[in-house]
């Protein structure tokens, strides 16, 4: 197997690395829900981490980030030519976690706006945080997914001053353009909104799409990221929070200990590996992610014709808007067909008849999954 | 080398297996401060993470607990007679975190009241739970070190109604007896205080002293623990809420996912197996430490000879009051001799004259670490 190949896990072997995604199925079940990749991890990661087995690395981290911050400002240089120096990392334990930080410690006061469908996790923080959130829809019948930048200014002109941003966007796919998010940038320059990126999907854009990254467009935003969704290791715990402002990585720095210190030895190791070293790797599996959406539209055709998907431009999350079926509930009808997707009312409170499908697995797995999901449907 | 033999580390292999203890000292220095031992993990621990990396086991870990609930359970059978069900475990991704969510979630509101010197982290997380931290303090000039129950009534009277029991006891080294936790137990009942006990020390009781789990003298009490002190993991991040209320067990869970997520399938993986398998490797960790006493008290004798030291009766911290010395911060004097101890002041604020050693590493290394420090004291 040559180093820079996708390695598929048979299912023994996807139910012991991914002890949520296949562990939380009934047996026989199509897991197509939670944001995990039915792929063995990249060698150079199973490499850094074999050896931290063998030197016993564990241990607590240094103060110091192990290299994390610099392989990030080398990632972000190659990939996307942003220039992010290596301290204005921030290690945190995940992405969640750098969120609530940066209401908590960075973000104006008063409400902050969150796009619908959003990822769930985004409402319980935001209201953790003790913020009102004001949601701004994606109406699910326009042709494209895009911002509603009327919405968006309402908003502002409301009072809200922070602006939680997902690019590329889970559940939607979307790519957002250049000119897009310059267009949002402008909005939140006019109102003084702090704009709050989560680009823990900005890896995987997908053929055809060209990723922008936020701070390219206003090096005055917040972002948050990690390696471990490109690199299927959420269970190790390492995520970044990262701006521009020295201060602010002082304060953040500076803050006491119990507020900010989840992150791991092993996921650290891990993320510098991945971000120095993952380039082939990483090509390879946006190439295998590009098959699968191929083959998840030639399923869609076949089992799913009323269907409908906006084009999916980045992740591996595809987000199904099935109301033609007339099911409110159609992960609930999968999973009594044997398949797991995600409900789309976890992502858009209210919203019937849309689901999640997860397609990094094999070509029969996702067809399977859509399959089932289709015999849910039609029955 | 046999199973159950502590293997020490080289100078150059403990500063790849523990990143912070030996990485944030100058080079040449002992490093004798943070809870980290010099040893390698237990082969059991090494073993199970070395097949998690094979297979990949690098995403989520699942709703349930990995075993590390039924693996606690057998562990406090076999060594203190204890009987806790498996479900009485809600993991967390470390004490303090554990602390925090029993503060935040179970505990009645109020001051909190804390015995002095303590763990650091205890004084910081009362403080970010909004609590008042009310400090019983631990006379230095007494011959035993007890705790006062005489202040903490008085606390108990003006209000205080949770209490934060470290036991066995960091810095102190103290295991308290029976007939000590009964007392305070009395108390507590004739005031309504919840205890909170941290007993991530519990596996490390010496030759001579007996470990009374609190949750034997008073089963409403909290119990926070860990494999991560006594198996030296704690850079995996798991540890455990224990309380024997199934109602409290059921809000814990029911707690919005970002209050309670920072544990890792590593970690979960690793407190299982040492839990489970790691007793006879434990058993010779403690016939290890009980020699590194007896070096303590011999290389005391011979270098630091007019410290004042009560008996050491679990952990691998030795709290030294070296006030004969007239020396404010011992540990700054140190730092500049060669050797890094923990400042007693970060214990006890205000204490001067104080010191914590950890001596969890070769005969030598604490020999030079006491020498070094008497060198700078007499200096
Ligand atoms: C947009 C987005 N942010 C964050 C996360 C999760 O990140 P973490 O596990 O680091 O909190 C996900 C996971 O799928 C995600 O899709
Ligand atoms: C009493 C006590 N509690 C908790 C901890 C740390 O636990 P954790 O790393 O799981 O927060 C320590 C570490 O030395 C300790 O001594």
């Amino acid at each position: 197997m040559a180093r820079d190949e996708i390695k598929d896990l048979a299912d023994e072997e996807a139910r012991s690395a991914l002890r949520l995604k296949w562990g939380e199925v009934p047996a026989g079940t199509v897991p197509a829900w939670v944001a995990e990749m039915d792929y063995a991890p990249a060698p150079v990661v199973t490499e850094v981490l074999r050896e931290a087995v063998e030197a016993g690395t564990t241990g607590y981290p240094p103060f110091g980030d192990l290299g994390v911050g610099a392989a990030f400002s080398g990632f972000a240089r190659r990939h996307w030519g942003l220039e992010v120096a290596p301290e204005a990392t921030v290690v945190t334990g995940d992405v969640v976690a750098a969120i609530r930080l940066a209401l908590d410690t960075l973000c104006p006061p008063g409400p902050v706006v969150v796009p619908l469908p959003c990822y769930p996790p985004f409402r319980v923080v935001v209201d953790l945080c003790g913020r009102p959130l004001v949601p701004v829809e994606t109406d699910p019948d326009d042709d494209e997914a895009v911002l509603d930048l009327t919405a968006v200014e309402q908003a502002f002109r409301a009072g809200a001053r922070t602006f939680l941003l997902c690019s590329p966007h889970n559940p939607l796919g979307r790519v957002w353009t250049r000119g897009e998010l310059e267009a949002l940038r402008d909005l939140t320059r006019q109102y003084g909104v702090r704009v709050l990126a989560d680009e823990i999907h900005g890896p995987l854009v997908l053929p055809g799409s060209t990723f922008t990254p936020y701070l390219s467009v206003d090096p005055t935003a917040i972002l948050v990221t990690s390696a471990s969704k490109a690199f299927n290791t959420p269970g190790l715990h390492c995520a970044q929070l990262v701006t521009l402002d020295a201060g602010e990585r002082e304060r953040l720095r500076a803050l006491p200990m119990p507020l900010n210190h989840a992150f791991t030895t092993f996921g650290m190791l891990a993320t510098t590996a991945a971000f120095t070293d993952g380039d082939g790797w990483l090509a390879a599996l946006v190439e295998r992610l590009d098959g699968q959406r191929r083959h998840l539209a030639d399923a869609l055709d076949d089992h799913l014709p009323k269907a409908r998907m906006r084009p999916l431009e980045a992740t591996y999350l595809a987000w199904l808007d099935l109301r033609e079926y007339g099911v409110d509930d159609p992960a609930a009808a999968g999973l009594r067909h044997g398949v797991r997707v995600a409900p789309g009312s976890d992502y858009h409170p209210g919203l019937a008849g849309h689901a999640r499908i997860n397609i990094a697995t094999t070509p029969e797995r996702t067809r399977l999954a859509v399959q089932r999901l289709g015999a849910a449907l039609e029955g």
